[in-house]
C-alpha cells in the first residue's frame, strides 16, 4: 500500500526543551524539505545521501525561523519505509509551531495519532503485534514492562505464531484442494501431520494464553493494598517505600518522574499501592470495618499488606489472630503479607512472643526504615518473575489475548472434527477461522476499525 | 580551553513522546557510545564519517535497553565544537533514564544547566552574546521576541561591537606605547582619528541604548490594562481577543499552548493583558475607584484600554470626559485607548454622538466581535515596529544593557579626556574600562560568576 501524501507532526513531547524534532514522511518529505531548507554547505537535498546529518537555516520567504540539523533517511531504509526527514529545531514552542505550519503550507498532512507506525505497518516494516509493541514501550515505566514490551517489539511471539499460521495455512489450502477433487475421495493433506500441527499450535495457545495473566499485572503494575487500622502507619510505610525508590530517580537532575504517586518500582517490577485510607478505628474484628470501599480496594488488589502496630500485641494476639483468619477466609487467593510496625519500640522478648504467636509475619519500623528490604524481597517473592528472567515469551496485550483465546477455541473444533472424523468442507470452515484470529495478531488479517482502535491510542507525531 | 571529560543530558523536553534525544558532548563521547551502541550494521562507529546517523540498539550487557538512532558529529564540527553523539531513542521515560544512567556509569558526567552551550562558547563556536540568544530562541513565544532572539543568535550587534572595539583596542595600545616613550613626547595615536573613533562608538552605543526600550517590551510582551467599571465587558473583551488567536492555535492538532491565560500575540507582537477586575462601582470619576491595586497595574502598563458599556453614555458624556482627563492627567507617559464596548445595541445616531463628544475613540462589541480588527489595529500602532521591520538591531538583554550604559559612561569620560588634553596614562585608564565593558557583551572578557549566571538560566541538554 502506498500512501500518495506527505505527513509531519512533532515527534517530541510538547513543550519547550533544549531540541525539538518534526518528523516528515511520505513521497514528498524530501522535496518539501529541499523547498524550506536552505544547507549552509549550498548544497541540494535531492543529492544527499540517506542517513546524513546537514546543518542549514529553514526559511519562510526571506525570513530565517531557525538554525537546524536536518536528517535524511531514505525510503525503504526507514522508521516508515518512505522517505523521512527529520528536523531537529531549537525547542521553542514558537518555533516548532512555525515550521510545522510551514511545512503545512508546502503540501504536508497534519499527521493522525500513530500515523507513522501505521505506515510502517502497512510497508511491512514490522508486524501488527511489533507496531503495538512500540507504544508500550513509549508507556513502560518499570523494567519489567520495558523488558515485555521490547521482547514483543523485536518479534516477541509473532514470529511463531506466523510460522505455525503458514504451516496450517499449507493444510487448509490441500484441504481445499481436497474439495475440489470431492468425488474422487483423496487426501491431499496427510492427517496424521495435520493432527501433529494441531496439537502443536493448541500447545503453542495455551501456553500464551496461560502466559497473559503474569504479563498483564507485570504491564499494569502488581497491586498492593495496604490495609490496616488507623495510626499503624499505613502512610509512613508507603512513604518509606516511595522514598528510597525515589533517591535513585533525583540523582539525575532535570529529570520529572510522571508516575503517579503510589506506583514504586521494585527490582525493576512495578507495584501500585492502593490508597485504604477509609478504615475507621475498631475494637476486634476486621468485620467490624465493614467500609465498603475498603473491600473493593482490597478485591482489586493482588496482595494485601495487613499492617498493624505491633505495640498494641496482646500477651496471646487474639485479636489479630481472628482478623487474619477473617481476610483469609474472605480472600483466600490473594496473598496476604502480616506486617508488624513499630517495633524499634518493641524489646527483643516481645518481638520474639509475636513472631512465636503469628509464623511467617514481617516485623519492621517504617520510620526508621528497619526491615523494608525484607518487605521488599517478600513483595518479589509474590511473583513468578521466573518466566519473565528466562526469557520466555509473555502475552501482555488484551486483543491478543482474546484473539489467542478464540483461536484455541477453534483450533479445538478442528480438532474435534479429526478426531470425529468431520467431513473436509466443514473442517475447512474452521480452519479458516483459525487463520483469521492468528491473522489479527501479526496483522496479516486486518480490519480497518481494528487498525483505527491501535493506532488512535498512540501519541501523535509517533 | 579544552574539558576533559564527557558530559550526557536529555535535550527533548521531560515526558513522553514518540521519541526523546540524549546528547553526549566531549572527548569521550563516542568511544563511550560505542561501549553501549550495537549497530544493526556491525560496523564500529569509531571508523564513521561525520553527520552520519547510524541505526542500533542501546545494551546493558546483553540486556536490550532500545533501538535507537545514533547521529555522530565530530569535533571541530559539532554544536559545541566538541565530538557530539546524539542518541534518538523511544520517548519513554524509564529508556529516557535508564540510557542516561548507563551513560553515566560508562564514565559520563550529567550536564550541567547550558553547558552545551557553555562549551560552544568556550570552543568559540559563538560569542556570548549568541549563546544568550539560544536560551532566548528557546523561550520566544512571538513573533517579535523571535526574532529579535534570531537576529541576536546570527551575530546581530555583538559583531559591530566586536569591531569597534578592535579599532579602540588598537589605538589603547598605541596610547599605552607613548606612555613607554613619555619622556619622548610622542604621540603615536592619531589623536584625530582617535576622536572619531570615540564618537562613532559613542553614536552605536547611544543607539543600541535606545532600542533596549523597545527591545525589552518585544521580548516580555506590550503590557496592557484593561480597566473600566464593573459590567462593561472587560472579561468579554479579553475573551474575544483570546478566542480568535487561540482559534489558529488550535489548527494544530495534538500542540499545547503554555503561554499565560491572557497573553496574545497580534500582528507577531506579544501583549500581556494585565486584569483589573478589583475596579469597583462609582458614581463619577475615576479618582472614586481608589484601588491602589488597579493604579499598581496601570502603573505597570505600556498601554491602558480604558473600556466603558456605550449604552451608559449620557447626552454630553460628561461624566467619561472627566475620567478620561483623570487618567492622562494621572499618566501623561501612557498611551490611552478609550473604548465604548456593547455598540450592537445603539441606533447610527447615538453612536454619531458619541464619537462627536470624545474624539479618537473606538466603538466595538465584544460580545459580537464586532470593531475587534480596529482595536487591533490601534493596539499595533503603539507600538514602533518600524526598526524591527527594518531589521534594525535592537538590545533586549539587559545584562548587554547594562553593559552598553558602563561603556557610555566611560566613552564619555575618554571623550571629556581629549577634550581637555588628558595625559596618556588617565586616558588609557578610561579606555580600558571601555574596553572591558565592551568585551563582557561578546565574551572577550568574561568573569566565571557571569557566565555562571548565564548558563544557570539555560534548561539541562542545550
Amino acid at each position: 500500500m502506498i500512501y500518495s501524501d506527505t505527513i509531519v507532526a512533532l515527534a517530541t513531547p510538547a513543550g519547550a526543551g533544549a531540541i525539538a524534532v518534526i518528523r516528515l514522511s511520505g513521497p514528498e518529505a524530501i522535496s518539501i524539505a529541499e523547498e524550506i531548507f536552505h544547507s549552509v554547505s549550498g548544497k541540494s537535498l535531492l543529492k544527499q545521501k540517506s542517513h546524513t546529518i546537514h546543518l542549514g537555516h529553514i526559511k519562510s520567504g526571506n525570513s530565517v525561523i531557525d538554525e537546524v540539523l536536518l536528517s535524511i533517511f531514505k525510503g525503504p531504509n526507514s522508521y516508515t519505509g518512505e522517505d523521512v526527514i527529520e528536523i531537529s529545531c531549537h525547542g521553542s514552542h514558537y518555533i516548532q509551531q512555525e515550521i510545522i505550519q510551514l511545512c503545512l503550507r508546502k503540501g504536508c498532512r497534519m499527521a493522525q495519532a500513530g500515523e507513522f507506525t501505521l505506515r510502517a505497518f502497512l510497508h511491512g516494516k514490522m508486524d501488527l503485534s511489533q507496531a503495538e509493541a512500540v507504544a508500550d514501550l513509549i508507556a513502560s515505566d518499570s523494567a519489567a514492562s520495558h523488558q515485555l514490551a521490547m521482547q514483543q517489539m523485536r518479534g516477541g511471539f509473532s514470529s511463531e505464531i506466523q510460522r505455525l499460521r503458514e504451516e496450517l495455512l499449507n493444510f487448509a489450502s490441500l484441504i481445499e484442494l481436497e474439495l475440489d477433487f470431492a468425488e474422487e475421495d483423496v487426501e491431499f493433506a496427510d492427517r496424521e501431520e495435520f493432527r501433529k500441527l494441531v496439537m502443536r499450535i493448541t500447545e503453542v495457545l495455551k501456553r500464551l494464553i496461560d502466559s497473559f495473566a503474569i504479563g498483564n499485572v507485570l504491564k499494569q503494575g502488581i497491586p498492593v493494598a495496604i490495609v490496616g487500622e488507623p495510626n499503624v502507619g499505613k502512610s509512613t510505610l508507603l512513604n518509606a517505600l516511595l522514598n528510597e525508590e525515589r533517591a535513585i530517580v533525583s540523582d539525575i537532575a532535570g529529570t520529572t518522574r510522571d508516575t503517579i504517586e503510589d506506583e514504586i518500582s521494585i527490582g525493576g517490577i512495578g507495584f501500585r499501592f492502593i490508597d485504604t485510607a477509609g478504615i475507621r478505628e475498631t475494637e476486634d474484628t476486621i468485620e467490624g470495618l465493614g467500609i465498603q470501599k475498603t473491600f473493593q480496594k482490597m478485591d482489586q488488589a493482588q496482595v494485601i499488606i495487613y499492617l498493624f502496630d505491633a505495640r498494641q500485641f496482646s500477651e496471646s494476639g487474639e485479636n489479630l489472630k481472628v482478623e487474619i483468619e477473617t481476610i483469609r477466609n474472605k480472600y483466600p487467593q490473594k496473598n496476604l503479607l502480616i506486617v508488624g510496625n513499630k517495633v524499634d519500640q518493641l524489646t527483643e522478648a516481645e518481638k520474639q512472643n509475636i513472631k512465636k504467636q503469628i509464623p511467617h509475619l514481617l516485623l519492621l519500623s517504617a520510620k526508621k526504615k528497619e526491615g523494608m528490604e525484607l518487605l521488599k524481597k517478600n513483595l518479589l517473592e509474590f511473583i513468578n518473575t521466573g518466566s519473565l528472567k528466562n526469557n520466555e515469551v509473555i502475552v501482555t496485550n488484551s486483543r491478543h489475548y482474546d484473539a489467542l483465546i478464540k483461536a484455541l477455541e477453534e483450533i479445538q473444533k478442528v480438532q474435534y472434527g479429526l478426531d470425529t472424523d468431520l467431513s473436509g468442507d466443514l473442517l475447512a470452515i474452521d480452519l479458516r477461522q483459525v487463520l483469521y484470529h492468528l491473522g489479527t495478531i501479526t496483522g496479516q488479517v486486518t480490519e480497518d476499525d481494528v487498525l483505527g482502535n491501535i493506532f488512535a491510542n498512540f501519541c501523535i507525531g509517533k
